[in-house]
């Protein structure tokens, strides 16, 4: 199988490009990137130490890369926006195209525009786009088109409170999710407040109460809830490079904590990436680099009638480049697991 | 004015030293510590270069200090249980005792033995001890023999909701406070999950859903709302030395965000450390390291009826030496920012 | 006294606007910024928490600047070769001119040309400015119309070796310097290279084997050595905000560890700031951030017939804004320490 | 092949039990650790989550370890001094043990004692080890009853010089070699110094002028010149987990800098882990963490007729972990990167 990542400099196209040049069943054959195009692989991603070393970085041109007709599945890891005009091309020459970009998340165009600021790009691929959480995805996903990889936060999010809320172990009121995003998570952008010196021993909240990803959240919890779920998300920026961890709050519905762990374990008995902790211990998102696993864990607190969720995952793995891997493993009918353990 | 730090090589007795040796008003005449005892000042603490070079470092034992007839203020920067033996002896010689420790900072003392895990040791000073937030402290405290200093996550959560919940402008209900710590949070103790590697790029939760600070948040909060207050306090390690960052989810009862900020005007029009920052923006914890202020900033949500406040400080200074300096100041008669500006 | 900051949102330019605005004897009474003109101090550095908070920024344009009457004293916080355009007008009306860029550090026109790549801008200038150093300055400096102020790494480097070379105890030849920065160092730019992504847990070396610090470096010593001295300095970054470790290896002439430390004693006992660890011992940067200390010492190796000199200082303090105020202090008669412990 | 690893909850042992879990030839079946006996794997390290998950963590004992029949090949992850104890029983047993311990690196015994303070503990064994850097082994080594690997100071720099000492291109007196080191290369000890709050934003000077590694890396480099090296070897704690920088200044011997690369080429054109980088770049030691590479890369100065090269590598992997996995696979006839890519 041959597959090429658009969209290669950025945090997860870099990681995407690491994880596909070990994987053993795929041949990466195409990288784009408007910054380092007719360099070599090699030059932009000096990591891989000479791995794949003649490929050379082609331009992030859509015309041109319907040419190729060597590649059988596309990865783009470009910004939202700019991912559709990619998409559509593409997905008429019939390619599979893995999306990682927020472009076909959601299912409504007007909630698109809500949070992105924009009219939606493209509605009616819109329409035939599935959004594949690979642990808990839709039947018949894989005659898709097109898939839409779910955000970091999300993922994070969505793995923790779907089959909650789906058994009605959960409420769906008064639902606070915070989280902490480790830099990369805002991309690579030459911003003063990206800098080293900015970042290095400083924490901070930002995009609340309406952060993008928010849009994604609710969409998928009302659906798993069978009502609208309206969720307060506090993300953070903290002095890491990468690893996400949220704390969920949330009120139980005559439930244990044993019937939450319980729900989660027959959510997730086939689930290779879940791994559930015991409750009173937190995950470390230090844990989750560079894997593509999650770590779940809850406590409950009788005082409240709460149950405290923690989840924590690689928001460049799990988040995104991983994730995308294993949609593809599915896809193409390779092991789950393959190349990302 | 001569006063003495008890406990003077944990980062909190570090950052006494650092403020009182620069407090024009103040002479440090003795510095305790078990650990150092017989040693100099300046190998103790090779930042201060030489400023009171001359100092030993005494042992930490009560029954020497009480002989300190020359010091008339004593800090105590010792670990909860140690510091009432101590405050006990200090108190009978009359001396001006301001504790850092959470001895004396519950009014009940079975709340501090369920949090704390064992019997309060000196109920008769628990009853005398007040416990003075030096914005928002209660008449008449100047007269107590010991004043108890409150810990760092309470002084950013108190501040944000005191003066909300006294004046009703939000329900004590549902209230979800997550705080970000820096390490030294967890005071310096050598254990391998304070280690370099074990925090860096890491962040976990710990101590859901009864930290012990707890027993002090909910205590103040339901005085000041004149009924029970339960709180979700969920406490995070981030890797960074110094700073605190708490996002606060709470719902509004009939009240405009812009009620909210003049509800904080009124109250700290002449707090010099209080600083309000504008609805939109948010606090960042590196702005506040080294300093004894603290931020303040708050958004509302139409959509899920709440406000969300984000407050910041340093856990060594506002959330310790500094304000424990800053109640010196006040029941001294100094000027209030004396040595922390 | 009245002063003004050139380029005052730089990391230099803002470690000198915290510096004078807790200064007892001067007024901050200007701040430039082509970024920020017409937005107030507050918004650019809300770090200072409302001090000065009435002070708007302005532009950064010298034909506007020399209408400042009431201030005394200028200090340029601006790229080298931008410096001097400033410096030529503000110097003709008679202000004082501390220049904390590289414009006016070289004795040698064509020293900077080769080192900086392009013409000395103003070479009449550079025939009346002094390079001072506090601790070392030169006979009636106070008569310069402007002072050139040391880059980080030559007065780390300059203040261990020059006594050194003065007095013959170290040889001329085989010098060699290996300096690590934090990242503040390398200038408040939006470059990818500088994302705290890109920077943390990493380290790098840069510039070898011609740093621009070199030509200030290699000048200085040669006078000192009266002749001409070579030195192989090895700059790097390591992941840390500020502070500057340099570890200095040189050949011993005849010269044992304790005549090395008497003659630092010799040189700089009247110096407030330089302070001498015993050998054996190591400064460690982090005592230094904040403070205008460096802290110097030398262990001697028989088997090499060397000294290794470790030395340390706070690039943005010592090394650039404190020294400012500290050549400010001394050129206008106040304590050499005033607003600088 | 079964491996076992002595020694599992160090740094090294946790990267060599990572590695061993993902290598396709080898079963890891035994791991010990004083601290964590009779515990689960997956307790021990949470990161690797649920491989090898059955495996329970056995006492590092000796008497125990020599009936393990089933064990091919020994990993000892131990201190200096304790590692002899176990590689004289295992060894006897005819089992193959690589030890990443200092006991048998050098040929000297006094040397031993010299640098590490007590009598070598086992003489006979120490003329019976060999010590292997893969890229440079000597012949037979394969024979060797037990492989000494190298440290990881040694490693960066054995590999930059032997080379060009052996073939006489540069001068073997007066080298110069500084290093900076991440926190993990001071082990996992529950000290002080190590903590989280003590090492951000902080670099040190340690252990000038005979750091430990200083004998071997003399001793080897003595080896390659035929003459007596001395080296003046500055070690450094930089903030990261991982990783070392070396920065070496060395005279040249009428050599050209492309003579430099072209020994370099001849020696490892078959080494795949060793990567050169153009001169003018310098090897950032963020690319090599997490895998087996070193980096080297030269400039030279005209000025001072000297080279200055740099070399990155992980101190955990090619330092010690990963280079143990590499003599493994040499010593068992594996492809040499199985494993490691």
């Amino acid at each position: 199988m041959q597959v090429g990542v658009i969209g290669a400099s950025g945090y997860s196209g870099e990681a995407l490009v690491r994880l596909l040049v070990g994987h053993p069943d795929v041949q990466l054959r195409l990288v784009t990137s408007r910054r380092w195009v007719g360099q070599s692989l090699k030059a932009m991603m000096p990591v891989l130490h000479g791995k794949l070393s003649d490929l050379e970085v082609q331009a992030s041109n859509p015309q041109e890369l319907v040419q190729h007709d060597e590649i059988d599945c596309f990865f783009l890891a470009l910004p939202h926006g700019v991912s559709s005009t990619f998409a559509r091309l593409l997905v008429k020459t019939g390619k599979r195209v893995i999306d990682l970009s927020a472009d076909f998340r959601l299912n409504a165009a007007e909630r698109y525009q809500e949070y992105y600021g924009s009219v939606h790009p493209d509605k009616e691929l819109l329409g035939k786009a599935v959004y594949v959480l690979p642990e808990l995805c839709p039947e018949g996903w894989q005659s898709a088109p097109l898939i839409a990889c779910p955000g970091c936060y999300p993922t994070a999010i969505l793995l923790a409170l779907i089959p909650l809320l789906r058994e009605g172990l959960v409420k769906p009121q008064g639902i606070v999710c915070n989280a902490l995003s480790g830099v990369s998570g805002a991309g690579k952008k030459e911003e003063e407040a990206l800098l080293f010196c900015e970042r290095a021993e400083n924490a901070t909240a930002y995009g609340i109460p309406k952060h993008r990803h928010l849009s994604e959240i609710e969409e998928r919890l009302s659906q798993a809830a069978g009502e609208p779920v309206r969720v307060q998300f506090n993300p953070h920026l903290v002095p890491m490079r990468r690893g996400i961890l949220a704390t969920i709050t949330v009120r139980r519905h005559n439930a244990t904590l044993a019937a939450l762990y319980d729900c989660w374990k027959t959510y997730y008995q086939k689930a290779p990436f879940v791994s559930l902790l015991p409750s009173g211990t937190f995950p470390a998102s230090a844990s989750l680099v560079g894997t593509n696993f999650i770590d779940l864990a809850a406590v409950e607190d009788n005082r409240t009638d709460s149950f405290v969720i923690t989840v924590a995952l690689d928001n460049l793995i799990k988040g995104a480049a991983g994730q995308a891997i294993q949609i593809m493993n599915l896809w193409s009918g390779f092991p789950e697991t393959t190349g990302l353990c």
